[in-house]
């Protein structure tokens, strides 16, 4: 029982050399048997076990700075830190994160979530340790997934001209969440593989003799050449012609030959890129043989890798799979783009069906948008699905490459809303306001399935910037009989009453009809509106309806600042319509992980809060 | 005569070869007087007259598609394809963009403004042809400067598996707007001057003597192999190895040899990078001596090269300048970071007084942030100098690594409200809104000169995130004898009276100076706040001010959703303040080029229009 004698930065250090891989296996069953509970990172944890060990006996923590890029391998971490016990509540309301954390260890130097920060942010502390005289190493840990993400370029880019040293370890496991794309997976394929300086010597001398003199029609015996030499791989030389050194590759399951290579790291004055290979899952058979699903992990039971609760009903991503499968046959011109989530998206039925209509483009949101412009531009119906607080990363390129130009692309914003365990980096609360801001954009949001499948098919018809936003999680599937046509910029009513008129977003319908009924029990007449658009506003409905009720509550699950209820109140303001209005949506704050149930109530858009403050509003009138 | 020859594309195409060279000239003498007149950018068009011309030479359009990056070198483009009267109204309102245009010629294939998109949306139109079975050829030009950018890599890891023609065209003049900077800007210079495949042979054969076998104690020894191998420089072997097809270096003022490199290029089956080198400036003596200065030219003399204007006033920019120098003088821990504007940020001085203390980090917004963030985790305090158009790239890492962890990190944000002649995609006319609707964050913005001084150094010795926005041009130096201390959240009441309160985010203050004259003129009594914090809102001064006045007018040079004015209008509505609110914002639409008054006529935010609104909401409540 090594694990046990673990219960603060650097203990690792005591254990025996010999006993180390002991301890490794500790580890693997350790998460294994937490997260088959509680959910959460298997496989890319089950990968850096060895790594991470290895990192904590070369450097000092918390005096040395580790940054993990994305931030869902850090449980191994978490572990030699003293957070053992965290594991009952990980990913819990008021429980360990999941992902580092700076106010729950000092071991913990900078949070991440998304993807492709670490060399930057480390590089940022390579820098303010320079200039404050400070000995401590810094190690950005990240994997050859989040190489493909134009930040950690910019970051190498960058780090090129340092004089001191900061180590980047390359976390290679062939994958990123999904399988890896484009030219730089490729090139780490070779450098994995190559039995680098002693292939070199032969494979040059044969290339050389073929080398020409640069003229005018040697262009493709030039190439060809290339392409011979290219093959020799001097490992690393993409990284060393950007100016960082490159060691490796090494077994990122051999813990001392990294611990050897991570004290040879730290001796060089400049940026250093360690790659490791390590293996995805590693250690239990069935997250060895499928990764992506056990990326993130619902609870499972430990023998079979089975989910432990099955789901019974379709959630969101479902639906949208589905749609997008049938758009994709009825019309040659719908093509599909993905950031690295094929899985996630629900994409992957389509890129079965339609191979050559389907991208994925690796962790880049900010090209896959810019991308789709350019597709869109050609004359394609392009649907870039990405999840609501990744598509952050392309703000300026929606607003910029696409809206300006009018682009018919159409966003599917999948985890809109709370998302839950994953917390504060994930939520996906700010979309409604960032895409609010850019003219020239649409906005929808579904109420139930098939009105997510409607506006789709809406979307795809369409002519100009168009986002769907719909939440995580299983897909509602009442109020079947509702299913007026779509029309643009129109709203649905569902039920018309007078005195108080809930308009909600989007899910938030779902719980306007509960809130609706709650209200009528107590006396109330109240009418409820399916806002379905959130831009343009349906301004005709607010008109109409301000006339014959004394108040329009508003819901939304995303901030307020900017949001649809903002919306609401301007026109009413302006027009001086004879209403109140009341905005019900989330504070100006980051929500935590923990349950989705518990973060709406503590964020106040739960359905008996809402309740109160509706009847408070109402009454106070 | 030539230039009067070309009315229309390809009519380059009936120009004799030996007199193409008297075109260039004549094109760059065209040039050189319209932009001495208008104003433009004058550098980089000198820098890409041949460049123009062989592709207009090698390809045939409309139908081949040209995607300049960034776009303000397409003035030979423009010239090229019929539009040479535009030139008289260049950047004017109503005239021609000085950037691509969709809707100015069919020639234009994609617009473009912000840096570093062309290769993913050239990579777009690739596919598009792919799918649609066209036969076109796509042409990407882009700078060196621009390849520092993520987007940029991004694109080229997608370009790597393409099994079609896609032609990239490096435009090398080892400048972005500014000096270049990182290891792509060194590994440029290297494949410019190497005498590359000559010089090939005889540097292999004495490094491989050298190379040792892999072993544990060899790092050092294999670094110092690799070191001297990757001085041989097999040419453009980073952007094989990302698996491009790399051509050249060849002359970027030598026609003939860019033409025929095209059509070799465009021969091949997959992604291809032509590697031009040309000169910024190129022709006109004191252009190529200060490229810096001719980036974005005001009128100019031509003889000398010095502005016709003397400017007499200094703008928000010399005034950020100045307090930077001495905020870094008095703290050790400013740091200021800027993506690749020194010159145009005004930090050139703090670069020059702190050397080690200034960051340039290329055209990387993304990483300049996080990077930024790294800086304030471990102690420094980074003052981030970056336009606000440019600032929208950096959205989700303001978000998610800045504000999540609550970091010191100050945002100057140059550039802010309409900025004139660059149009659409310049116009900083969304902070308000992308920076309001993230937590943490708080927003400030100055009336005057001295305010602009007085909320740096509260910036800098406020210890969260922390954003200060001021305009473009001449910086207003009225109202100096106001000048109370900035306290956090705390708007600055500059008159007080009843009926009207006008409040002012900025430099609407200085309108709504004038405005209040006017208002008091015909007889009612107006009010007067300076706003200082956009976020968090001065709540008290609100409810104060609500409860005399019977109109609050607020004024913003930003979108209106999300901005300043809804989170006064959301106050008073949300506490059911005895008050009514006229917000004045711009309206929900993109920006034109042209005069900074027209642009705010046309949107409804100069003085006049504003005048009329107030009294008609006012005479009507």
């Amino acid at each position: 029982m090594y694990l046990e004698r673990i219960n603060q930065p650097n203990d690792i250090k005591k254990i025996e050399e010999k006993n180390l891989p002991l301890l490794a296996e500790e580890i693997r069953r350790f998460l294994i048997d937490k997260i088959s509970t509680t959910g959460g990172h298997l496989a890319s944890n089950l990968g850096v076990v060895e790594l991470t060990m290895a990192l904590h006996l070369a450097f000092e923590l918390p005096e040395d700075k580790i940054v993990w890029d994305v931030g869902h391998q850090a449980y191994t971490h978490k572990l030699l830190t003293g957070r053992r016990e965290g594991f009952d509540e990980l990913r819990k309301y008021g429980g360990m994160s999941g992902f580092p954390k700076r106010r729950e260890s000092p071991c913990d130097c900078f949070n991440t979530g998304h993807s492709s920060t670490s060399i930057s942010a480390g590089l940022g502390l390579v820098q303010a340790r320079e200039l404050l005289g400070g000995y401590n190493k810094v190690i950005s840990v990240i994997g050859d997934g989040a190489l493909t993400g134009g930040m950690a370029y910019e970051a190498l880019n960058n780090a090129s001209r340092l004089e001191s040293n900061f180590i980047i370890v390359l976390n290679d496991n062939n994958m990123s969440i999904s399988e890896n794309v484009g030219g730089m997976s490729t090139y780490l394929s070779e450098l994995r593989t190559a039995d680098a300086y002693t292939g070199l010597k032969t494979g040059v001398y044969n290339s050389l003799s073929k080398i020409p003199v640069y003229g005018d029609k040697m262009i493709e015996q030039i190439r060809k050449t290339k392409s011979g030499l290219k093959q020799l791989i001097i490992p690393g030389m993409f990284f060393e012609e950007m100016g960082i050194t490159y060691l490796g590759p090494v077994d990122g399951h051999n813990v001392e030959q990294m611990v050897k290579i991570f004290h040879e790291a730290e001796k060089l004055e400049n940026g250093v890129l360690v790659h490791v290979i390590t293996k995805k899952g590693k250690g239990y058979a069935p997250a060895e043989r499928h990764p992506a699903r056990f990326h993130g992990a619902e609870p499972f039971d430990i023998k079979t890798g089975l989910p432990t609760n099955k789901r019974t009903k379709s959630n969101w991503t479902d639906v949208f799979s589905t749609v997008m499968r049938k758009l994709g046959d009825r019309d040659e011109l719908v093509v599909a783009v993905t950031a690295a989530m094929p899985d996630g998206t629900g994409l992957k039925r389509f890129r079965n069906m339609f191979p050559d209509r389907f991208f994925d483009v690796g962790i880049a949101e900010e090209h896959a948008v810019t991308f789709a412009a350019g597709l869109a531009a050609a004359g394609l119906k392009p649907v870039v699905a990405v999840y609501s607080s990744f598509l952050q990363r392309a703000y300026d390129q929606i607003l910029h490459d696409v809206c300006i130009q009018n682009l018919h692309v159409v966003f599917a914003v999948d985890r809109a809303g709370v998302v839950g365990s994953d917390g504060e980096t994930h939520q996906g609360i700010f979309d409604l306001s960032y895409l609010s801001s850019i003219p020239n954009m649409t906005i929808m949001a579904p109420k139930n399935k098939w009105e997510l499948s409607d506006m789709m098919k809406f979307a795809v018809n369409y002519d100009r910037p168009i986002a769907l936003r719909y939440p995580r999680g299983t897909a509602y599937d009442g109020l079947r009989e509702y299913r007026h046509p779509i029309e643009y910029g129109k709203s649905e009513i569902l039920f018309e009453e007078s005195d108080i008129a809930l308009l909600a977003v989007g899910n938030m319908v779902e719980t306007a009809l509960v809130l609706r009924e709650r209200i009528k029990d107590i006396g109330y007449n109240c009418s409820l509106v399916n806002a379905r658009f959130v831009k343009p506003l349906d301004e005709q409905m607010v008109r109409e309806i301000s006339a014959d009720h004394k108040l329009l509550v508003t819901l939304e699950e995303n901030v307020k600042s900017g949001g649809f209820g903002e919306r609401v109140l301007d026109l009413v303001n302006s027009e001086h319509l004879n209403t109140s209005v009341l905005i019900t949506a989330l504070p100006d704050e980051y929500v935590e992980h923990g349950n989705v149930d518990i973060l709406k109530r503590e964020s106040g858009i739960d359905q008996e809060t809402l309740f109160k403050k509706i009847l408070s509003e109402y009454v106070g009138l």
